[in-house]
């Protein structure tokens, strides 16, 4: 039976800021990617969103990033694979520490924003990740791009991988994301996304922007479910998904 | 046979900024604090940190601090028992990533600085940090200081604790330290010093500045070791307790 | 002909993180306190915030604050007067290089959340304050509590000050605030609050919680507009004060 | 009469930790540039090493840099144009507030590390730093590395500029310089460095390690001054220019 994971990134909030719609988002996924405090997150928000992911029966995942808060983790920086490590090791150990102490067990670890774009094509950087990730705890699965240098890395230090597919964005035929500032890279139509969702989960394969087919794994489908199009867009894709006979399911359930 | 753990505090260096003379004082000790990257350290620092005490078999403890790397942590700040508890286990877990990732395991936790002191007299707070620490690993043992809020908060929750004695500082007959800015209160004779290590670790008391003797369980001494007049001290400290039979080693070895 | 200034505290938000309702307070008050930097604001925020204030023909204000993001800078911090002034000569001089770049002229100085409670009762903390605003221009106006340390300090060093009262609560006999976490202190009649802003700016005196009449001079009323019972007490305010033949104007303007 | 000024970084202690040796160098040098707080210094170092500047009568400028105190500045961040505008002012607006304050008056701004390297080469970058400065006070004066595009961008916007070189590195043909990690990039030699200094300020050129000779301006010569090489080739290169008639001099004294 084909299956998939559905994920969202959760617990962004930072102090007296609050930020996305947690209790909404958490009903729609399977896994949550939790912030680790150095782009976004604070041990107050990392311990109740652990609480909260737990108590809705959701994966918990690591959501390690550029220690940027400033950029919300979106800017590129260039650190060193030794840097980088040591920064992986330290977020994801941090919040373990409030995963174990719940009484829960972390599933995966998908690096954020700029981190994740940049580990996607730098092997350098992504193989510092997956070392990071295992040094921690070899059970634990990686997430990135499906396609991405950081799956790569992943397999090669023998963590298992998750492939991770985009539900509203289109892809060049080498298999990259189209960027969001290219007109037409984002699919605001649901019908069109749900379609292209089953065509990636059941073949494998889905169309480039630039015309053919490319081959893309799918094991997790990212959400988002702040806003009312999002939620439209998710609650769509459950429907079309449990529709083809596809279980939504957490990735460590496989 | 009578024993005691002698305890430094290492790791202080932030990025490009080195502090401490960390190689030599790491031979004159049995059990280290390292610093989590609040108020002193970072992710770099500390997995160097952590190689460097595997390497020399000394335990390793977490030396947790308020979120004041401006303030190196020195400074009071009013936070809620639940802010605390959480600082603490957001960076125990971290530090114990590295310990446990190069192979070691966590000895203790001992509060830094102001969040030391502060926990020494107010008990709420002190509840909130063994919280956190019973929360990562009810193994772990406490330090704090001898006679304090901690200790007392550690045994009541069930954590194997240890309590801190200073052998180049003079107490009140309250058993508490006095200030360092009120003259007289630090020793600089190593004899007066040593002599007073051995009062507090085989017969359990200590003379008070304000006159008669208090009572003082003396678990571990910190020392330091980063200047000549420690290194000294340390060094004679370390040759009265061999002398008397005393065995220095760390807390977890007994 | 009397007068008063209403003031409220705007550019709060931080990188991605938004928070206040800007727009919408902005046209209901004649001064406004903007972050620098340390406990709320970034440099692009102060930016936009200054850049608004001068838009709307409304007084531009520095709020410094501690350095304390994480907690908003609500946290009481024990730091040394020579930090104090040094904080606020940054603080105060990072917000005003982008009022002179925009071309306005910086019109006050109010501490914030704790630093603003702090510098009410302790002098030398409120000492080093007016220090600090007078280094980087003596033509600034310190803002403080009615009655406080801060205002006195500001006095003797030279500053014009400006007493700031609050319309929604309560004063002690003794004249300060009753804390917000006691029972009654806060006033959610808006006639009620709006008489007692009339008693204030007219007589200079109000009613204490615990009994009597207290004096307190009112060139400032503090208000929020970022919800709706916020809005409409100001709203109410100000048609009061109309009514009474009171100008609402900022302060520099007298 | 052929001038040259000596210009060197100074004020980039943070807290508890203390670099350099900043009263050594400013001894040697004409011209210092002060860090702002952003990649390194902080309030008290920045009111402590303006006054120190001050009384040793040396030019005082801005080291404005990265909001990366973890990398000290050193790692490339892609930032915005707008985002570097304001940074520049933030920092360097805060750093004048202590200039001023202390009786002085700013005379240049030369940002530091990975924001001067990549204002060399990126002229967005650079036009948005030379706005940010022009947007304070159009009278200082903006160093940047001779012949690159931040020299350009501040000519272009009406800002007088300060062309600076290094004594002890090499240049390519194109005019940048040679990485440091390239064998034979820096001059240890420092008969040879002082040569390259008289050549480049008599004559604006010196020659490129791939053959041939460069046109370069030379109004500032970076020096160190923290260790003994650097001690040593900073005096040699007094005596030299010393000797060759060349007076050493602050920029703002032409």
């Amino acid at each position: 039976m084909a299956r998939v994971d559905l994920n969202s990134d959760l617990g962004e909030s930072f102090g007296i800021y609050k930020i996305g719609n947690d209790e909404a988002v958490i009903s729609y996924v399977t896994s949550v990617n939790i912030a680790c405090g150095f782009h976004a997150g604070d041990p107050l928000v990392m311990e109740d969103t652990v609480k909260k992911a737990l108590e809705n029966n959701v994966a918990v995942g690591a959501h390690p990033g550029f220690p940027d808060l400033l950029g919300f983790g979106r800017r590129n920086m260039v650190i060193s694979p030794r840097e980088a490590k040591a920064y992986i090791i330290y977020q994801v150990s941090a919040l373990n520490g409030f995963v174990k102490a719940l009484g829960g067990e972390m599933q995966h670890v998908k690096p954020h924003g700029a981190l994740y774009n940049m580990a996607a094509k730098d092997y350098k950087l992504a193989r510092a990740i997956a070392e990071g990730v295992f040094a921690v705890d070899r059970e634990i699965i990686l997430m990135g791009l499906a396609g991405s240098q950081l799956i790569k890395a992943g397999k090669e230090i023998g963590l298992r991988t998750a492939s991770e597919v985009f539900a509203d964005r289109h892809y060049t035929s080498e298999g990259v994301l189209v960027s969001r500032e290219i007109a037409g890279s984002v699919i605001h139509d649901k019908e069109e996304a749900a379609e292209r969702v089953l065509e990636m989960v059941l073949q494998g394969q889905v169309s480039a922007l630039d015309g053919g087919k490319i081959n893309l794994q799918a094991d997790s489908i990212c959400v988002h479910g702040d806003n009312q199009e999002a939620k439209e867009l998710v609650e769509h894709i459950r429907k079309v998904l449990n529709d083809a006979g596809i279980k939504v399911m957490a990735l460590k359930q496989r």
